[in-house]
């Protein structure tokens, strides 16, 4: 997701550092900066926010870390959250491809990746967030029985990743190849999937895990 | 499929020993009812048999073998195997559980399931051809890289043959979720797949091997 360059994103960010972080601060650290253990799930690309925020209200027995690696769309996250005091949310602004850098081994229990960037020509497939690269980070983050929920619009992203997933040997469970036909009732929209589910897109999404 | 009983559909295929067995007499003898040693392509559920004749004519430097249990769809396959005198194609009335009865193990290199019945109630599950069930048997009679080729337009049948295979450890490839829109020149149309794509229904496709 693009936004206007927002001049004053990087100090409205730093004025709020109990809830996001912009730095490494927090490398190594997540479970203190929550102050629990509770599970941790992760939101890798969060947008425009209302996928974890709302997690967040309905779970919260969990902590949720959002991470948007664009600044200017971290901040509306980030009001979310402020607006609505939700306790246990952290945000992270980073590449994906740091996340063994931030969150210790096995120490997340659940990602989410929600209407990642297809990346629909050949030569970027190793950008996508299901290409074997990523699957190698989420295994090193992700407790052993952890899963991985995706979903999205894009029907070769999907192919692409139910073959990326299988070949790196991971399980497949609960696919779903219409979401909106018969849509399980805690299925939380994104922003982005109740535009395009409203248009008559069909949504896929599929868990998986390592073990 | 079913089909109008036909009282002397047994006889008419017993006229016919040559290219078609509804006995025993071909157990782990399918190499030499073809008398050469081409790799062997079987399709499980052959239908009215468009599918495996045209296979057979398009690529005469391969074996294929129908199976259908029902003799009086059967008599439909070998009406056209007779009529274009199709020298690479021989038929089993058979059920898909006794495969490893008829086939030495690793003897067949690939293993067409199209649009097989989707048996769409949890309690018949075990019925579904790419139940791990059939999975078993299926890599007992296929090569080590051997492969399934597997299409439906039945929605939740691919979700539940995504899953089984995952689950089984196998390894899923060239996963299509909307064949027909761009259709591969070599893409040979059952009379099912004719009928249902001109409808408009979506036909996914996958295929998957054991290692």
């Amino acid at each position: 997701m693009r936004m206007r360059n927002k001049p004053w994103a990087e100090e409205y960010l730093l004025d709020h550092d109990a809830i996001v972080s912009i730095g490494d601060e927090r490398k190594q650290q997540i479970t203190d900066w929550f102050g629990n253990n509770q599970p941790i799930h992760i939101e890798v690309g969060s947008g425009m926010g209302r996928f974890i925020t709302e997690m967040a209200k309905h779970n919260p027995h969990i902590n949720y870390i959002g991470i948007e690696r664009d600044k200017n769309v971290m901040i509306r996250i980030v009001e979310k959250a402020v607006e609505q005091n939700i306790e246990n949310l952290r945000l992270l602004t980073l590449d994906a491809e740091k996340l063994p850098e931030y969150f210790q081994d096995g120490e997340v229990s659940r990602i989410y990746l929600n209407f990642s960037d297809p990346w629909p020509k050949t030569r970027h497939a190793k950008r996508r967030l299901t290409h074997e690269n990523f699957l190698k980070l989420y295994k090193q983050v992700l407790a052993e029985d952890g899963e991985i929920h995706f979903k999205t619009d894009n029907q070769h992203l999907f192919e692409f990743s139910l073959e990326s997933m299988s070949q790196f040997g991971m399980k497949l469970k609960n696919i779903n190849l219409d979401l909106h036909t018969n849509e399980p009732e805690d299925n939380i929209k994104t922003e982005y999937e109740e535009k395009f589910s409203n248009r008559g897109f069909r949504i896929n999404r599929l868990e998986a895990t390592f073990k």
